[in-house]
C-alpha cells in the first residue's frame, strides 16, 4: 500500500489523496522533460531519518534548475501527513515498518500551472527489497571528465533530478553482466558514485569518498556517517579515488538512505577484501545518528 | 486545445480522452526516473510530416533504453484518431492548421503495469512559437568527449529520453545570456547538436553534418533533406564540424520537425553569414519532400 500525498495551492500542506488514482497530466513538463527533482528519505523505528539533510539537498537541487518549490516547513508536513496516514501495518513480505518516503516536484504544463506538481509518496518496503550481504557491482564509465562539473552548471552534476535514464540504463546493463549496480568513473578514471548511492572506501581507520566538486551528489546518507563517526575513532576525508583505491581497500560500500551500508563484495567480478566487524560498527553508528 | 490519445491494453489504436484530466499515477517510474522516449512530428498542410522517420527513430530509442512499446500501425493510428480528434480551428493566435504531434512511451509503476503508458498528444502550434528571422545562440559544453558514444550504450547519447534536464537547463543558460538557444560541444572540441534540433553548416553548394557516431540523434529532417537536396545540385556530408567551420560557413541552421529550418545569425553575440536565398530553397526542398 502506497501512501500519497500532494501539496497544492489549496492544501499548501499536503492532502493525502488515493495512491492508485491518475493525478497528472500527460502534458506535464515534468513527464515530458524530466524536468524535476526528488529526495528518498527513509522511515525506520518509528522515525523519518535526516529528513533535514533531504531537505536541504532537495532546495540545493531546485535551485540548479531554477524551480520554485514549497518550503521546508511545508513539506515537513506532507511527510508527517504520509506517516500518519500509513497504517504501517508490516505484512509478511515487508521490513517491520519501515518505508521509502520520496520528496518530489516537477515542472507543470503551460502558464497556468507554472508552479508544476510537488508530492511525497511513501512505499513500504519488502524484505527482498534492501539485499543481505556483499554486492557485485560493474565499473561503468560516465562519459564526462572530473573538470566538467567545473565547466557548466547546465550540466546539472550536483543536483537530484527526474531525468534518471542514464542512471537506470547503467543498472540495466551491470544486471545484464550479473551484477547488482554500479560505480561510475569519470573519464579521467576517478571513481564517482553509484547509480543512487555514495562511494565510500575504508583503509584502516579512515573513510574516504570523492569530493562533490568532482561530480557527485552529496551524500546525505555518508555526510551523516562523517558526522558522527569522528566520535568513534574514525577519520574521515574526502579524496580523488582511482579504482586501484577500491581494489586495494580493507572494505568498499554503497551508501544511500534506503539500502543504509551495502558492503561491495565484488568489483568487475574481481573480489574485494571485506571487513565485517567495520561493517556492522559503521551501521551502527549511522542507526544512532539519523 | 490539445488531443490526447492513450494507446492501452483495451485499445491498442489508441482512445481519446480528456486532454485536460489527470491520466498519469504519481508513482509511475517514467516520471521517477525520466525513463520513456519521445518524438515530435508535424501536422503541415494537412499532412502529418515524415512520421515514418519518427517511428523508426522511436523504435530505435526503445531498442536503446530496452522497453516494449506499440507497434508502427498502433501509433500510426493513434495518431490518426489524434488528428480527426482536432477540430483544427485556427485562432488567432495559431498558425492556420499546424500542430505539433507527440509520440511517448514510458515505464509504468511496478509488476501490474510493465508495459507502462504510450500516448499521443497533438498540441496546436503558436504564430510565435517559431521564431521569425535569424536566432542568437550560445555554444555550450555538452560535458562528454566524441568518444564517448562508443564506450557505453548507457550513456543513451543516440536516444531521444524522457531525461532531458540538461538539454532544459542549457537552454535556460542561453536565455540568460539573452540567446535563443544553444549549440553543444563535446570537450574535444566537437559541433554536437542543440537541445532539441540538428545543426546543419552550408560551404558552397554542399550541407554538412554531424556524424551520429559523435553523440547526436539521428536528425529526422536533416535526414530528409539530406535524401532531397541531392537532386536539386546540393552535396550532402557527415563531418566532425569544429567552431571555426560554423564561424566561416556561408550560412549555419538548426533544423527541428517543429521548428523547419531556423538560420543561425550569432553565436556567442559574433555575427555569422546569412545565406537568405539558400535558406528559402532549402525550406522549400523540405516542404515539398516531407
Amino acid at each position: 500500500m502506497n501512501v500519497l500525498v500532494l501539496i497544492t495551492e489549496e492544501h499548501p500542506d499536503g492532502v493525502v489523496v488515493d495512491a492508485d488514482a491518475p493525478h497528472f497530466s500527460p502534458l506535464d513538463q515534468g513527464i515530458h522533460r524530466g524536468d524535476g527533482i526528488f529526495e528518498s528519505a527513509l522511515l525506520r523505528g518509528g522515525r523519518v531519518r535526516k529528513l533535514d539533510r533531504h531537505l536541504w539537498r532537495l532546495a540545493r537541487s531546485a535551485g540548479l534548475v531554477h524551480m520554485d518549490i514549497p518550503g521546508p516547513e511545508q513539506w515537513q508536513t506532507a511527510v508527517e501527513r504520509a506517516v500518519e496516514a500509513w497504517d504501517g501495518e508490516a505484512t509478511p513480505d515487508d521490513f517491520e515498518g519501515e518505508a521509502l518516503i520520496k520528496l518530489m516536484a516537477m515542472r507543470g504544463y503551460g502558464p497556468e500551472n507554472p508552479e508544476g506538481h510537488a508530492w511525497v509518496q511513501l512505499t513500504p518496503l519488502a524484505r527482498t527489497w534492501r539485499h543481505d550481504g556483499p554486492i557485485r557491482v560493474s565499473l561503468l564509465d560516465r562519459g564526462f571528465d572530473s573538470l566538467a562539473p567545473q565547466r557548466g552548471e547546465w550540466l546539472l552534476v550536483g543536483a537530484k533530478t527526474l531525468s534518471y535514464g542514464i542512471n537506470m540504463a547503467a543498472v540495466r546493463e551491470a544486471k545484464s553482466r550479473g551484477d547488482h549496480d554500479v560505480i561510475f568513473l569519470t573519464t579521467d578514471g576517478v571513481v564517482l558514485e553509484a547509480p543512487t548511492s555514495t562511494v565510500i572506501v575504508k583503509k584502516g581507520r579512515t573513510l574516504h569518498t570523492t569530493p562533490t566538486e568532482v561530480g557527485v551528489l552529496p551524500g546525505t546518507t555518508q555526510m551523516a556517517l562523517y558526522d558522527a563517526a569522528p566520535a568513534h575513532g574514525w577519520d574521515v576525508q574526502y579524496t580523488k579515488l582511482t579504482p586501484q583505491d577500491l581494489f586495494e581497500a580493507d572494505a568498499v560500500w554503497l551508501s544511500s538512505s534506503g539500502r543504509l551500508l551495502s558492503q561491495v563484495g565484488w568489483i568487475d567480478g574481481k573480489q574485494l577484501s571485506l571487513d565485517n566487524v567495520a561493517h556492522a560498527e559503521l551501521s551502527e553508528i549511522l542507526d544512532q545518528n539519523t
